[in-house]
């Protein structure tokens, strides 16, 4: 029935005008729209909050033991020897280190390894064996097409993705989707200034394509739902979006504190994320208009950020809207394969996982920058709708995946 | 690497301009584009070969103990009732016959709930606890958004879907995908003939949009891919696609099968469907070119497709194209609830898992039609590319989700 309703029916004009809006913007300019994966085998980032996809669960809703799982002791290690040649090969560099060390030792190894009988782990201590899984290994629902989507830009040029990403996050918002679009382009040959220049014209298009298109839906919304929407959308049309170093805006934030001019629930320190209360005090209290970050400290950004030369920045910018928030996210790209290496080991993370993204780097590359944007925050925008579930045909969330 | 080919990046290029295509061909025709949901807790169709979304896997590989088992014997049922508000009825209304029965038993019952000690399942029958899951129970990944974008329609008027789709087949040929994308309209005060020039012009859009707009591309193709790609393309654009019933393409079969003009591995028989070898030998042996076929026996085609008055065919219909094979695939709705669920019962299907699409039915409805086509077999009808793997950024099959 809902989508018989008005208010519904509106969001979802608008909705469709901005996805066409999207695609007209790119096109016009030359990207190639690439679909990049949903499922992927790559856990890389945030692995704790992915949706897994399989085909191990037990058929209608069956005992576990109908599973495969590994019954014996070691099984699953000579599984993962199979299939990873590099283990294979570290596997044989500690074998001829124990051969140095002592005769006896590989001896005994290849004993075990004949061995026709092995241990049978209890039940409980199983392990799911991935091997029979479809994909012959845990895979999960994406959570951003970008690193994918850069493969085909060092390829081809331009491109943009613009398809579902998911998070299984737990969180009954009205922020929160578990499933969402995101619209992602990469630009080739372009800086930081270049990547800033492109989503603001990009946002102010699709506001523009809706001010004229959807002419009696944005009454609708202005009249319904928020008396300000009309204004904020031609204002943001007209303007020239400020923008300001993540530094300038700490500095702001701090005078501003000193002066009394504001409370803040947590006070903005240097080498910390501007919190949501930050961001939407600069754009709607203080510039009173969208308002684009560049440059933040390295710490709390990914890897893949273009470094700058102070050793202490990145070249990443965050687009914040009046009654939004963060609109849009992005960085320039960091091209030198060492200097990419380097934040990897950095961030903690393990190069092996990144080898096919390192190899864009290896094989001749170009500068290149990108951003990413919550589909449904744009809807936000030009409608004035504040849960997110309105503005989505069939919003998933905890406990909620009908139809 | 791949994304640097000539070919891959050729082919990428016209999957580009299908993609833009066609949004531009069903927007300049007034309809709604829908993104229907990915993850589904309907499970209706052909549930053995969907790929289940969840977070009830071990972290990290662990143990099977680490997963959210029902423990006790009964705390499943419990679980259950709490969740389905029909259940609790049904067995309140069992209570209430017990009760006519005797006074004994429903006293019984009671103690049994109130006990705090039950049955402990061992651990290798026990079932996964699904209200654990992110969404409260199974969910799976979407084979089709076809019966969603139909509550949209009937709501806003003609939609569309394009989106990816997923199907968990263990097939490892050259012609399945297990992610692949899908566009799926839904035309409102629309019949089958209404249906079948939608999905000609369509068709014929697409090819004349890529004969104009990737010459370079379809030349490279025709010289290094397919000799005949140029010349099938022109003819699709140019001839008027032929039309016949179901009934009619079989006599054809069956009169050149006696004729011996040629032999199949399985002979035609009416009120089974067409194989591939019957299909191919239609659109590319009799015709020689593009034909749509219609009017097929209930047995075999989708609960959902508007019944004939001959009380033995339905309103489908299929596009055949030489080189391909089935395109397209669509039918007429049946809007009749009546008929609607006596053909669900015919089907063995449960009419409580439909309860929202009979709604759509039940409370004020319109005639309406709608087709499915598969993007990757657009792709391939437009480059001559033979496997669909080629047609697709990031192909994902039986063991293979790299990147």
């Amino acid at each position: 029935m809902r989508s018989r309703t008005k208010l519904i029916s509106a969001v979802m004009r608008v909705r469709n005008n901005l996805a066409f809006a999207t695609h007209k913007f790119f096109q016009e300019r030359g990207y190639q729209y690439i679909h990049t994966p949903i499922i992927t085998a790559s856990d890389c980032e945030g692995a704790g909050e992915l949706f897994q996809v399989t085909t191990s669960m037990p058929a209608h809703n069956g005992p576990i033991n109908k599973m495969k799982l590994y019954e014996y002791e070691g099984q699953e290690h000579e599984e993962v020897k199979a299939e990873d040649p590099k283990s294979k090969k570290q596997q044989k560099k500690e074998k001829n280190k124990k051969k140095k060390e002592g005769e006896e030792e590989p001896a005994e190894e290849e004993k075990k390894e004949a061995a026709p009988e092995k241990k049978i782990i209890p039940f409980e201590d199983r392990k799911i064996n991935y091997k029979e899984d479809f994909f012959g290994r845990p895979a999960y629902l994406t959570c951003s097409g970008q690193l994918n989507v850069e493969t085909y830009a060092c390829g081809m040029g331009d491109v943009y993705t613009f398809g579902p990403t998911f998070r299984a996050e737990n969180s009954n918002t009205s922020r929160h989707l578990a499933e969402f679009w995101m619209i992602e382009p990469e630009l080739v040959f372009a800086d930081l200034s270049d990547l800033m220049d492109c989503a603001e014209d990009y946002t102010k298009y699709c506001v523009r394509y809706i001010l004229e298109n959807n002419k009696d839906d944005v009454a609708f919304f202005n009249k319904e739902v928020d008396k300000a929407l009309l204004e904020r959308l031609e204002q943001l049309d007209a303007v020239a979006f400020k923008r300001l170093s993540y530094t300038e805006g700490i500095d702001i934030l701090l005078e501003d504190l000193a002066a009394k001019k504001v409370k803040f629930e947590k006070k903005p320190v240097w080498g910390t994320d501007l919190g949501s209360e930050h961001e939407r005090y600069l754009a709607e209290k203080v510039f009173k208009q969208p308002v684009i970050v560049y440059n933040y400290p390295k710490e709390f950004k990914a890897f893949y950020m273009k470094q700058n030369d102070d050793g202490k920045t990145v070249q990443a910018m965050d687009m914040l809207v009046p009654g939004i928030g963060e609109l849009i996210g992005g960085s320039a790209r960091e091209e030198n394969l060492e200097k990419l290496d380097k934040m990897i080991e950095e961030k903690g993370l393990n190069k092996d996982d990144y080898w096919w993204y390192r190899e864009t780097r290896k094989f001749g590359t170009q500068p290149h920058a990108g951003f990413g944007l919550g589909f449904e925050r744009l809807v936000m925008l030009c409608t004035g709708i504040e849960n997110i579930r309105d503005t989505i045909p069939f919003p998933r969330t905890p406990k909620k995946a009908d139809f």
